[in-house]
């Protein structure tokens, strides 16, 4: 061989070039058709074309083979409409001009997802938002999938059941609690991921978004919370509603301190700041959510999507399902409104007299906030709670007050504003002897002092509406006070209006 | 060198190697490069961002480079949102758990196009559908670019003037014409496209959908039409409303060869089929068709989008300004109406007098559909055309009746169902001794004889309801008959009901 090359001395270069070029030629068919692949998966989003692919169907492909991966980590809806232009319509063969309509462009959202809980061994609800006229004059559906991590094992699929919690309320969104309750899912805690099939706003094209909405890996969930009826972790939990605008500190302070005390030890306040939960606001809140006594949620965010006030229907659901197995009583109300039990009763001995019944509404006492009692004579008024110098009640007789209302929320799918209508068991309309909630409506949403009037009288006549004097609540200030300097010491005696 | 090689037969390969081993690093390193590019690009659509790209902006940008590439053969509205998982909320440095909020697919288009017409030198209308509650309650708004082929010229942008003409009455969609009127485009007549860029409904993201309507090829544009005041092709266009349901073929029949004698040579009607113009339908219009006094459009494919009655604001639009610089008037009306002018006068005389206003409305003379004049005894009466024999004209005082109108479309920018709120000049509301409508309600949807009382008297009380004997449209009847037979022939003889 070396021989033969000492002969050939020009041959070894042919030889060398001739196995450059062969070797470059392959690496450039590798190369060109690659290059051709990648070309055309990056053209293939722009392209014209009657399907859809959506990068969420492909994602839910990849976890099915990789199931590692978190299918949850994003969740994109690229949907690709079929384009043409409209201008230049088509001749028929018998003279009619064909005319074609192009969409482009989204208007609104399909689905917004703010939370995906599990409800049961084999039970989900999906909380979020769509579109409001979708709901109104379409037909959309849901269908829930559950996809085990364990690739050898099926995925399982249910009907979607969409509860819409605050029918005709809604502006560009609406609130939407999907249910999914599936026959049964075998392989139980061994993890897997939630996808939610959302039909989209143009039936001609079938599209349908897919989700992955929850994620649970092996082990992570204690089944014991859904079978045995242990003890909660909280005997009362407060689901408040979005919080927005320039809301008073000291009133905050003032009722937290209230409800901190009525509802005791066992209890836990959740808070939704839309906004309303500004900094004067969040440092008289600060000694109780470091007590553990509160939690506010941020949930700014949902501004983007136009709902009904702040989208608080979607925000109480959300606290429904996400505190659901935690506490044995919810509670759903205004943080300008103040719950009351009858001096012989305490709210253990009331909700355990109500434990047959799944949810009772509670009855309204109209407070003014703008008329005060000026027992304590001006001055010393003036330094008086809110709760304590407005003691003046509207008896004004009207068909009917809004109520609000507890729940035991194991039994419910889904809650409103006003009251709860998808539930299982017993709801309670008569327990206004037992509890009532005492409402200082437009309170809480100014800085200023509160007062315009005092009165001494125990009957008054204002702006022609009839009021009584009313301490109920008055007369609990001192205690609540103490309560509050007992608890979280005097770090809030500063607080302004 | 052939020396030294000679003497390191074992160097020759090492060098071979080595050069092979260096080519391909070089192409391993480009092609691992392009791998790298490329796959970015494919992996763009999926990857959360906070910046929005849209395909249609691509397009745009191409387009500007190579103006051979016609922007509007496809419109695509790739919108990559940023999406995150919901369901892990973050919890801040203060304890305030962070939720967000993910959309998800679309539910309704941001923008549907149907049409864009040149107005005038510098003047565009772009028709079609947009998200009604993104109107109702967002603020989306419009910007115009005229982008000329040649590409040493500049684009030229302007606000675009939305005109919602029915406000209040769509559903998911309402109909949307947006007029571009460009301070000047400078090289007239050179080619160049429309790009209409509209806003969506996600404020927050301030996404834009570029979408191009419009493209003129070179010295494609008569301006003549806009500048000089020549006269027009037709006299008079019959804009129809969308036509949709089971529709009588022997109405229809008897109501084109009405209004072909009515308006005559100089006339057009164009008709849209939303589903209502079927097959026995078309057979009735086909010789009017191929005599060029019909043009039918198919608008089938509107029913995806859910506006109101079948988009027919939508419809109305395409119609006036398609055919804008055509007609020196345009009649807005519906199949079941039948203009009249008093026997002295011809509609040429009537319309040569209202020459001075933009617009009249038409009163309507509302018609009984059920009851019928049995003046030639019972057999001959069924066989006679509908208006011959639904003779009967309501008398009840009502405050006021629906009208319909015309107007000279150069004036008018947008148009409604019962009269255009958007045009210059004057309007008039006084016709009502030279021209009116008899309108006979509900007899066009229906196939069966539309008789179900017959009636000798001149003055008639039914079901409560006064009615009078009017003939005025029943003595046209025979020649109406005689003028389709020589039109079109005896082809119609058999048509059915």
């Amino acid at each position: 061989m070396a021989k033969e090359r000492d002969h050939h001395p020009n041959k070894d270069k042919k030889l060398l070039v001739g196995v450059i070029w062969n070797f470059s030629t392959e690496l450039k068919l590798i190369f060109m058709a690659l290059l051709v692949i990648f070309t055309l998966a990056t053209l293939l989003p722009f392209i014209p074309s009657s399907f859809s692919l959506s990068a969420s169907d492909f994602r839910f492909c990849i976890s099915r083979f990789s199931p590692a991966v978190p299918v949850n980590i994003t969740s994109t809806a690229v949907n690709v409409t079929p384009e043409k232009t409209s201008t230049e319509p088509v001749v028929l063969d018998n003279g009619v001009i064909k005319r074609t309509f192009t969409g482009h462009g989204s208007a609104a959202y399909n689905f917004v997802t703010m939370s995906a809980y599990r409800g049961g061994v084999n039970s989900f609800a999906v909380i979020g938002l769509s579109s409001k006229p979708l709901h109104v004059y379409g037909h959309p559906s849901y269908r829930c999938e559950w996809v085990p991590l364990d690739p050898t094992q099926d995925p399982v699929s249910t009907t979607g059941l969409k509860i819409l919690t605050d029918w005709g309320y809604g502006r560009i969104y609406t609130t939407v609690v999907v249910n999914c309750t599936f026959p049964t899912i075998s392989a139980v805690n061994s993890g897997g991921s939630l996808i939610l099939h959302a039909t989209t706003g143009d039936p001609s094209l079938n599209l349908t978004d897919s989700i992955p909405v929850l994620t649970e890996s092996p082990n992570s969930v204690d089944f014991d919370l859904y079978t045995s009826p242990e003890k909660k972790k909280y005997d009362y939990l407060y689901c408040g509603s979005s919080l927005y605008g320039n809301l008073s500190p000291q009133r905050v302070r003032e009722w937290i301190a209230y409800h901190a005390r009525f509802f005791g030890d066992r209890s836990h306040f959740v808070l939704h700041d839309a906004g309303g939960i500004h900094g004067d606001v969040f440092e008289v809140l600060r000694p109780w959510i470091e007590l553990g006594r509160v939690t506010v949620h941020d949930i700014r965010d949902q501004e983007r999507f136009d709902g009904y006030y702040h989208n608080q229907f979607m925000v109480v659901n959300d606290c429904l399902h996400r505190y659901r197995f935690k506490a044995k009583w919810m509670f759903f109300f205004d943080v300008d409104e103040f719950m009351y039990v009858p001096e012989k009763e305490t709210i253990k001995s009331v909700m355990e007299s109500l434990e047959e019944y799944s949810q009772f509404t509670i009855e309204q006492m109209p407070m003014s906030s703008r008329i005060c009692y000026s027992g304590d004579g001006p001055a010393r008024t003036y330094r008086k709670w809110g709760f304590e110098k407005m003691a003046y009640r509207d008896v004004k007789k009207v068909p009917r007050r809004d109520r609000k209302y507890a729940v035991q929320p194991q039994n419910v799918f889904a809650t409103g504003v006003h009251m709860s209508q998808n539930l299982q068991g017993k709801t309670y309309h008569k327990a206004e002897s037992k509890i009532r909630y005492f409402h200082y409506h437009g309170s809480i949403s100014q800085r200023r002092e509160p007062c315009r009037h005092l009165f001494n009288d125990s009957r008054v006549v204002f702006e022609n509406n009839p009021y009584v004097l009313d301490t109920t609540i008055r007369d609990v200030g001192l205690a609540v006070k103490m309560f509050e300097m007992r608890t979280i010491g005097d770090r809030l005696l500063r607080t302004r209006q």
